[in-house]
């Protein structure tokens, strides 16, 4: 159920120390090929940590033979000093296999602005080779989280290959990537040019969808690599839609563990102009602090969704809008419909659903409600 | 101190049973000359509320005699009926007035989607008419509170003259107008067209630059009345100077009382490329929940701004940025500074200053921060 269970791939997970608490926060997963290919994506924030400035370099050939991930500190505006702590571990990591550094992507995740201590670092590094295992994926997984209740894998089968996941991410869920950490694996034999393909499409309707508290990552880091394991070649788009089902799941995964949230919350867009304004209108929605906030109090508040569309700039007519919450139409031809108090909230999954009667696309954007549970997490702790 | 304090007006604020507590909900506010000069500004929302529909109308030829407001009901999402509403209420005004209906102005404040009883809307402007004296503002302003726990009034005064103003709002408060009603008044003697370009001067800087929690609204108006009592023209530099101490004025009072609010955020941005560049920046900020939230625990979490800039498209070198909060410079060239530990969060006043090194325009938005009290307000009662 991880990233080990396609074959050519080790893991390990271990505790170098770099959590107060004493739990693994260092994960290592190797590639042993017979084929090196990959694809990453990386945040959008313009702001990047160390570990993104590295690991953009160092994808660029299409060849990952390891991702070394930390938790216990981001690594994100520590300066020159913190890049170095990133280029040494890659080092570190790339000596023991025989590789070279440039083959080795970093992940980072937790407090911007705090450095990671280099020895714990490079010493968790080395304890995490020794500790690799062909079963290790659930121990990566788990050392991996920060404030993840749960950790995150999915395994999805082809026909002869397999995909493998893990993720980390519950906070800072925000657009072009969610804050989270990503490896996907595969035994598949798939050259770097596909992986690539694939990813970006696969990404672009799940993790990019994802908008828990619109607030973007300076770490978000997905690599997929491929070990061409198996020997078998599958096609384009088998492997895409496998690999879209496998980061679909993920990202659901994110989104229920999503900090301090009581809902998970769908908003669907339909016969939009045009995808990118049906993400828009849903993302708009997903985004109204007023609007999360009466999810949260189970109230069917159609009015302040009207009001995020009218924030936007796609094609519809204010006076012609249908909004349904639950499957129930609360909302047609921009005035009141069904009665609200039909709606049910109080399970934890909501859907609302648009019709902007503008065209024949439609997308989903997915979020979470606005908790007194998420105020406190991101006020009482820094994270 | 209000709306009546300039001569030529006259204002009542009586409880029309709109509000189910049996307080204050109509407000008229009749300017009785001689001039009738207006400017108008309203929400940029594209789903505008029935009463900013035809108020929008009502302005075009830069006259308005009377201004009607509401509080009980947006009369928003109500369809043609609430039009209707709209209508007869600007008609039966005007009818009392001996003017016509398309120079009375109506606004209406609180729940989207639900439909204000008309005949109840009718007699409270009857009401409003009988109850009208030259030193009611007091009462209009009490008359279109909604969630606001106090009125907002301010006074400036010119050589000779006198800006009156007052202002309802505390939630939904967002980019280009604030959830808000403000209705002002001058006795000065100032043509349409100068009104006009002196409230978008002033409100470009006031208002607009206020984004308590990123929501923006259906029903936003600012009327500005101009009575010419006075028989003084000032300049026009003199009278935008005092307009726009006005709005801010108001704009600050409206901040202080936002829905749920602990603290009052200043967030200005300084060095940038351009002043459009500077608000896009600290309006990114402002509308970062994990910033709010850290900002509501006295958390100077620098690591949240940056991570907020990052998704601008602003220009500015990302290795090389300088943040202070409360004048302390926690970071700078993008690495750790200050000690965090000595920055006092706990005064409701909160000063960010954020420098990007790529030119000289800057410019100051105004948030708050994401506390309890917002998503129980928020969650726990339509609104």
């Amino acid at each position: 159920m991880t990233v080990t269970t396609p074959a050519g791939f080790r893991a390990a997970g271990v505790a170098a120390g770099l959590k107060s608490t004493g739990a693994k926060d260092v994960a290592l997963v190797v590639n042993d090929g017979p084929t090196f290919d990959s694809a990453s994506v990386f945040t959008a924030n313009r702001c990047k940590a160390n570990p993104v400035l590295w690991s953009q370099e160092a994808v660029k050939d299409g060849t990952v033979r390891a991702v070394f991930l930390n938790s216990g500190g981001a690594n994100c505006y520590t300066g020159p000093d913190g890049f170095q702590t990133t280029h040494q571990v890659a080092e570190t990591v790339a000596g023991q296999l025989g590789v070279g550094a440039i083959d080795v992507v970093v992940c980072s995740t937790g407090l911007i602005g705090l450095t990671n201590p280099r020895d714990q670092v490079l010493a968790g590094a080395r304890a995490a080779y020794a500790a690799l295992s062909a079963d290790g994926g659930a121990e990566a997984a788990q050392a991996i989280m920060t404030t993840d209740s749960v950790s995150k894998q999915v395994v999805v089968e082809g026909a002869g290959w397999t995909i493998g996941g893990m993720a980390k991410g519950a906070g800072m869920l925000a657009p072009q990537l969610a804050t989270m950490l990503v490896v996907i694996t595969t035994d598949a034999v798939v050259p770097a040019a596909d992986l690539d393909t694939a990813l970006r499409a696969a990404t672009r309707v799940s993790f990019d969808r994802l908008d828990s508290d619109g607030c973007m990552s300076t770490n978000d880091t997905v690599t997929l690599m491929a070990s061409g394991a198996s020997g078998i070649t599958p096609s384009l788009d088998d492997f895409t839609a496998a690999l879209t089902q496998a980061c679909t799941d993920l990202a659901m995964q994110l989104l229920a563990d999503a900090e301090g949230a009581d809902h998970e919350i769908a908003i669907t867009v339909v016969n939009a102009a045009s995808e990118d304004e049906a993400v828009e209108v849903a993302r708009s929605v997903g985004r109204s602090n007023l609007f999360k906030a009466a999810i949260f109090g189970n109230d069917p508040n159609w009015g302040r969704v009207l009001a995020s569309i009218g924030t936007t700039s796609a094609q519809f007519d204010p006076a012609d809008l249908d909004v349904a919450m639950n499957g129930i139409w609360v909302c047609k031809q921009s005035t009141p419909h069904a009665d609200p108090a039909t709606v049910d909230l109080k399970p934890r999954e909501v859907s609302v659903t648009i019709d902007l009667k503008a065209g024949s696309a439609r997308a989903t954007v997915w979020t979470n409600d606005l908790t007194h549970a998420y105020v406190h997490e991101n006020s009482a702790y820094s994270s």
